[in-house]
């Protein structure tokens, strides 16, 4: 595990190489507006035919059918999905990234001693040129600040509060609008189909849990993220409570994603979803159990609808901190199914 | 976090104590018998009319009718179970113990250098006497061995093996069978009342997610427990593996039930259910959250059908390692439900 107790697995160039480019913090006072639609279940509507939405289908007859020799028991359907990229909107940074950036008013307001030091001092300037030269330790504390501290039900409360206003810079929506509608309506035919569903993301569990259960109909229980310890104390009254610590349990990256499985499931998922090297080991670690097992990577090649990168930009891996070509490649060699956006999505929002 | 990783909300007392008493390793080559009655879902048949069943069953309505202000939507519905005397037997000692003691002749075949190392050549040795006199640091060692630096699929294997033949020494019984019947039925009624039941033990959580799914119907997703790290690896082939680490990630006892809860469910739970100071935390942080709540604690007061310790053997504090009396005061004070084995019970076991 690496020294830093958040995002070890992401670079800081993955974190705020962007950072200049966005317009401006959000955080309006709207309020939430539809979210995403429900697809109708047991469909792909969303889906273009092709061989992504075949396997998938393919895949849900192999494992459910009785007399199918990949016949899988309910209670061992298990579909994991990766987050950021592959059920929404990565670019142009992380939304828990801003979500921190965005909190540093909120915790100076609370220690008004941190006004003047870095890299506080920075991020409150709003000075994007700035904030883009942070380092790593910068983003650490940033991290720290407003990733912990607070009880469990405060930080809720918090996030609760902003996801349901902030808004992305480019698409100026929700983030939690900017959920991929084809992803959701594979998750609700996995459901259909006695699969349990669960997020496996890098990013923080407890941050996810808050809108996973509105957003992607996925309990908090079956979040998988970034996991950090939290301290059980009483209040004056003798009321016991929950502090989130800055002590990093699990990193949920990369070879965290099968250590993150094994603890918080306990069984080898049967299909895995992601769109990065981050999510190389849970495909890995999904397609080593025995039978029918599905691996399938989304590849973000829509600029017009979305975002293009990676591969899809002929852009060497050193250049590109998600989907590289080493990663399709070993997709291909694998048999692990590449979704493009452009081509297999009829449609990525609902709001489309 | 104490420094034992394994078990350091036990003391070695309670740990070794009655070792110098057990007649002789178990391990015998009978085949699993049946196990555990399925109760009639929705009664509590094994349960003698009383306050304590009386306690469950307006819980139960309570929290489940849409008329009554204390109704709880079925997601919120999340009710915790402690394992060791709250589910089943834990005298003379912790089943897991003895399966740690009892997996020492297979570590040293397998690493015959240990034969002539301490502790593992007391263990060897069979002199209970000597093996009641090991120090913590001597248990850790023996916990360590036996509990991990194996893969997964192999220690699942060893725990599976072996929960099907070792024999508890006084009921000469599987310990699997030793189930209290009356908690299998409150199970039971929650789940059919669409409550999902976990068990939350200071035990290794790899170790009764083997058998929990057969005995308590509950699924390796579903059981927290004292938590160790894995490690991801590639064999030979290139095939990837996870080992079980000697890294302690949560030691699941006294606050760290309640942390371990946040960190594998991220609900509060609505009912919990415990018999020892382990279980404390728990049953307060149970009881914090709003509305309809229930706690209980099963008191081992049947010398004849099962145990009688703790206050009700009239011992000190000091001189018990589980339900004491200031335990037993608390749950006056905060109005928690003791049920007493002796009164409450019609039938322990389902073999009776």
């Amino acid at each position: 595990m690496s020294r830093n107790p958040f995002f070890s697995g992401l670079s800081r160039r993955a974190l705020l190489s962007a950072l200049a480019t966005l317009p401006a913090f959000s955080g309006g006072l709207l309020p939430v507006s539809a979210s995403a639609q429900t697809a109708t279940s047991g469909g792909l509507p969303s889906w273009n035919d092709g061989p992504a939405k075949q396997a998938i289908l393919d895949f849900v007859r192999d494992t459910t059918d009785q007399s199918s020799r990949n016949f899988v028991p309910a209670e061992q359907r298990i579909a994991t999905f990766d987050q950021d990229g592959t059920l929404w909107v990565e670019h142009p940074m992380y939304t828990q990234v801003i979500y921190c950036l965005e909190r540093v008013p909120a915790v100076v307001k609370a220690k008004p001693e941190l006004a003047n030091v870095e890299p506080f001092k920075t991020v409150l300037s709003g000075n994007r040129e700035a904030m883009a030269k942070l380092t790593m330790p910068d983003l650490e504390k940033i991290l720290a600040a407003t990733l912990t501290g607070m009880r469990v039900e405060q930080f809720n409360a918090d996030v609760s509060k902003w996801i349901a206003t902030a808004k992305h810079p480019r698409f100026t929506r929700l983030y939690t609008e900017l959920i991929y509608q084809p992803m959701l309506e594979v998750m609700q035919l996995l459901r259909a189909n006695g699969f349990k569903t669960y997020i496996v993301t890098g990013g923080g569990q407890d941050f996810v849990r808050v809108y996973a259960e509105k957003v992607y109909g996925i309990p908090p229980e079956q979040v998988v993220g970034t996991m950090g310890g939290t301290k059980f104390d009483y209040d004056k009254d003798g009321k016991p409570f929950l502090t989130k610590e800055p002590k990093l349990l699990l990193n949920d990256d990369k070879a965290g994603k099968p250590e993150g499985i094994h603890l918080m499931i306990g069984r080898r998922p049967t299909a895995a979803f992601g769109n990065s090297p981050g999510d190389r080991e849970m495909l890995e670690y999904t397609q080593a159990g025995d039978g029918a097992r599905l691996e399938m990577l989304v590849l973000h090649d829509d600029a017009t609808r979305e975002y293009a990168y990676g591969p899809a930009q002929g852009l060497p891996d050193s250049k590109v901190g998600t989907f590289t070509q080493a990663l399709y490649d070993e997709a291909r060699k694998n048999g692990w199914t590449v979704i493009s956006m452009k081509n297999d999505w009829k449609r990525i929002f609902a709001f489309e």
